[in-house]
């Protein structure tokens, strides 16, 4: 099997951490690879297989080595400057950033769900927001057969999200320090409020899960809403999500098409305590779902509950699944 | 003004305790007042406006002694058991368990919403579910304004929703000991499972919350759906609540409806970070209420995030609110 020259870019921070992680477990057909980050973090020392590597300092220069395929986490504003330069000269971006999510020249790719949208690439693919990665696993095979008329997102979104910071704000919270990163407490706390505000009221991260899950689902006018909550939680973003379908089901046969969707864990047998959880979802590359029952509130109604590790299938895995498919789509086109 | 003697069930639990400092701090016209408790509590010391008291065994004569008012809360088992007891006696009962709450003999009780339902009492007036008694506070103003077509709740409760359990497993959880209270461990976790299950899939707990809003609000088909989910917060619930009204609005018609409805402080200026947050309503006995913004996925809906400390306005605060109203009717009536 042909073998491909990657870089990772972000490679010190919590997802890039986590790449290297998941490139691991995962048996993708590297070749070369390349560690880059900014100037405060080049230096530094991964281990990666076994070997040892000295992080890059990401320069206008770092893709003039015959790279195939680039993993991007290191902020908007480092993806909106140097995926443009790495496309312009061969590579393949993968950027875990919300920079090009909504570009309509640019994928934005959930692999059980929108894996052709990878060939449409012109350099650039999208990793979408970490809460809409987990939905979507769920929401693509129930909307293929009883068709979603209206979303309702509300989410339990860890800490990790807001990167090490995050995670460093609840640890202190926990001790009684002030937070640093987020604008209140998160411990003991649960702050309704991430990203930043717009001027209709809704936070980005919110109108990213409105807006991504349209793009990935090609459904550009479906009715969605969220609310999206930071809560006291290290790892796993959990969601309630209660969803009206066009068309009647049978329950039975709703939880058999989530069973059979790929990606999907289903735990879902409350009178043994089996239902999703964020503790248990930590470091696994699945997309947990139980809780499953109709809303008996509207026509064609359900509640679920979902759970995945927001840094994993909300992040890495996903981008990496992203690679792995491209690299399928290569071997079969022969390149 | 007439004084009244007054009984506290269950005086040494969670909320028993929390009825102690919401009376010291309210000024209700108490003659006596007495302190009870099961076998095993019985004996402690109580202090009640610098006064000690003892703490009484409760028995089939604990209310043989012109006791007016009976605020209980000692679990369903003790309501079912000693409530009629008292009730035949004429003390007025105001029960914080869930025993009584659906019998349509016994109203179930928000004051700023459905006081006049206290003039039906025969003996028991039930204090509604923590979750519901601060969403009823927001929807009542709203339904009579703009008709409520459907209400989805998702919930952020907090542990002190099971009593010193809860609030125990917490504190070992965050130091790495397993949980006793609950089916599994609440540090950095969301537990989508509050009250058992019942056969629909759905847990007591998103029952009572759909029964009681229909009950409190005099609307039994209303369509109301919940999804409830226990939190690593000490005190205080937050929900994401999704309305749906008959009637168009305007938005800050909205604001000012909620801004001007009793029992509610409106915090809700996010480009200043400014929303309800658990850890500030904590200690309080309003219902917060921000993120008030309109739901373009549907006809007339608006999103909305309400917080209010569950053991005080959940439950203590509430229980003698409606002890206080109890009585203004009492004077009107000359009794």
């Amino acid at each position: 099997m042909k073998q491909y020259n990657f870089a990772i870019v972000g490679a010190t921070g919590m997802v890039g951490r986590t790449f290297i992680k998941v490139l691991e477990e995962m048996d993708l057909p590297i070749n070369k690879i390349y560690f880059m980050a900014s100037k405060r973090s080049a230096g530094k020392t991964i281990t990666f297989n076994n070997n040892d590597y000295i992080v890059e300092e990401l320069t206008k220069a770092s893709f003039d080595k015959n790279i195939d395929i680039a993993l991007f986490s290191a902020g908007g504003a480092t993806s909106l400057e140097y995926s443009p330069i790495a496309a312009s000269k061969g590579v393949v971006v993968i950027d875990n950033s919300s920079a090009f999510r909504m570009d309509d020249l640019v994928p934005l790719v959930v692999p059980e769900v929108n894996p052709k949208d990878i060939l449409k690439h012109q350099g650039i693919i999208a990793n979408p927001n970490c809460s809409t990665i987990q939905a979507m696993v769920v929401l693509k095979p129930l909307h293929d057969k009883y068709t979603i008329k209206r979303v309702v997102y509300s989410t339990y979104q860890a800490v990790s999200g807001a990167g090490m910071g995050g995670y460093k704000d609840l640890e202190e919270g926990l001790k009684g320090n002030p937070p640093e990163k987020f604008p209140h407490p998160i411990a003991g706390n649960c702050i309704p409020h991430i990203d930043v505000f717009t001027e209709n009221g809704y936070t980005k991260e919110e109108i990213k899960m409105i807006n991504e899950t349209r793009k990935i689902l090609h459904e550009p006018n479906l009715a969605v809403t969220a609310t999206a909550v930071r809560v006291p939680v290290f790892d796993s973003h959990s969601e309630s999500i209660n969803i009206e379908f066009e068309k009647p089901f049978n329950i039975d046969d709703v939880k058999k098409t989530i069973t059979n969707a790929p990606g999907i864990i289903v735990q879902d047998d409350p009178f043994n305590n089996i239902y999703p959880l964020a503790l248990e979802a930590a470091g696994k590359n699945e997309t947990f779902v139980g809780r499953i029952r109709r809303d008996e509130s509207v026509k064609n109604g359900i509640n679920i509950w979902v759970v995945a590790d927001n840094i994993r299938k909300g992040a890495a895995t996903n981008t990496i699944q992203i690679a792995e498919k491209l690299i399928a789509y290569w071997n079969e086109e022969g390149k």
